[in-house]
């Protein structure tokens, strides 16, 4: 059987372009005793990827020249040689931009059990929704009352994180980069309020949304949206650092507003999240955002771009705020 | 009876300059019931009271124009209409740089019960000795056979710093301003190494003497200091923000590493440390410290100026580096 798979052609100079990338049609291997072959149903895009694309370090190791873009996927099992594993089964698999792949049974997941959609086990019960979940829980840790500021608002974490701080008992305030958004956010999402982050007046707006300060800050964008967030921080304020995505195509990135001196007249905390770490608590945390889709007290929505082919696409569209909710591209199914 | 103080003539635009302060002779006020009057023998110049000499935020209120630079001073009473003092006590006051002041008994405190010598209640035994056990214990938390970086490692809180974490198991290297305290700081402080940051192979220096990278950075200092450690920063690693000397006199400080991404690439923690918040642990602290004295773990020293009127000379030597340990004035007794 054939595949087609997208291979990093070249490391992107600032914002990606198509030529960075290059698409491959190749036969499958046979499938060996243990192994499964899968096609691929619905993949992953993510920001994180971005900075995989670079040499310089980072908390996942660079993509090679000529590596297929691994991330999440969701799958199909059409063969199978493993007795974990039965044809039909739905998985969840790390092989990335491929159409279909062959791969040992033991590196694929099955779904959280549970009458999902099955592509929420990308979404919102997957790494964004646990990443909102457990970097609000257990690092943001907002009262009752406190202002919440999260910015990417309306992308794949910050959607459920501003939820997850008003369900909490907090006021939720949201950044997003178009009124559309905005409107999103405090209507369905429930955010007490959002700001358009490319108004000119958007620091006075930001003030304006905070009266009271800000308590936590939820970032996944950085650089000058952060600089206002700063400015506006309490005694004790909580910053979550989970993306940086306005600095991903920045070589020599320089923050305005001098971070440490901010933290130490604040007595504040600054944590880059890596939810990796907190593996202990993903059953916790898929079963309240569980729960809390079910009441409704959760709204959640995916943007599914289909077709294989529009990929690429899907990723560059994650920098110019494309998506609402979580970023998929449909391949199959 | 007259006494001497010293104000705040202008705010300093910044290195500070002898010309920001002004000297002020007056006759105390009688000594009203409840209240003590008290003769300064010692009397604290500390970083952060260049923070209070700008109008911008921070952890402290500014000083207003023509107010006494506040601060910590070990004092004699010499006279009392409060029960709770009697003449010739010692005891701990906070009204900065007066040679003698009338205030009430409850503002004044008891020095800590135990035979140690008086003005270490101003030192290792007072705010900066704790500051520096509990940001390392609390924050920085390091485990056995971790590297720890200190910066300011020879100032008040980082010759105690440097120590906590060797007696908690950890390799402590030291950065400093002089051949001379980097020599002090092996020796006599027993750090595993020390790097002056003055010389231009510093960086090199710095990463020869962490060959493992750096678990925990205790800051004092900032600026470029900090981007050299920050550049090598493991995994996991926690940064305890307790000073930035080397910013104070910035109007608009910038971090040349971005620090977001940084903490974001290592799952990383800085924390602008405040030792108010932790008092509840400062019984705990005292006692370890007084034993890892007795002991001869714990190693320290006063850098002590002699006489009031030598006090700017002595607070504007912090930031050219003439300070070894706690830098105090003597003033009488």
């Amino acid at each position: 059987m054939r595949a087609d798979r997208i291979v990093l052609d070249r490391r992107p100079r600032g914002v990606p372009v198509p030529g960075d990338f290059r698409w491959e049609s190749r036969d499958l291997p046979t499938v060996a005793p243990g192994q499964v072959q899968l096609e691929t149903l619905y993949l992953s895009v993510d920001p994180y990827m971005r900075g995989r694309m670079s040499e310089r370090e980072s908390y996942a190791a660079p993509y090679a020249l000529g590596d297929v873009i691994a991330g999440s996927v969701l799958a199909r099992v059409v063969a199978t040689r493993s007795a974990q594993r039965a044809e039909g089964d739905l998985v969840l698999a790390s092989y990335g931009w491929q159409t279909a792949s062959v791969v040992d049974a033991a590196d694929t997941r099955a779904l959280p059990a549970g009458a999902d959609p099955p592509v929420r086990a990308l979404s919102v019960l997957g790494s964004t929704g646990l990443t909102a979940y457990l970097g609000m829980g257990a690092v943001g840790r907002p009262g009752a009352g406190e202002t919440v500021v999260v910015s990417g608002a309306a992308g794949a974490v910050g959607l459920v994180a501003g939820q997850v701080a008003r369900i909490q008992g907090a006021r939720a305030v949201g950044i997003t980069g178009s009124a559309a958004k905005c409107e999103v956010l405090t209507r369905q999402a429930r955010y007490a309020s959002a700001v358009n982050y490319r108004m000119d007046d958007f620091a006075e707006q930001l003030r304006a949304a905070c009266p009271h300060g800000v308590d936590v800050y939820f970032d996944n964008v950085g650089g000058a949206v952060s600089d206002a967030v700063l400015s506006l921080i309490n005694q004790g304020a909580r910053i979550v650092v989970c993306g940086q995505i306005s600095q991903n195509h920045v070589d020599t990135p320089v923050n305005r507003v001098p971070i440490p001196t901010v933290l130490l007249n604040h007595g504040a905390l600054m944590q880059g999240f890596m939810v990796m770490r907190y593996a202990d608590r993903y059953e916790e945390a898929r079963r309240d955002l569980r729960a809390w889709l079910a009441s409704g007290e959760l709204w959640y929505r995916e943007t599914i771009i289909d077709g294989f082919e529009r990929t690429v696409d899907a990723f560059l569209q994650l920098f110019t705020g494309g998506n609402l909710g979580k970023m998929l591209v449909r391949v199959a199914g």
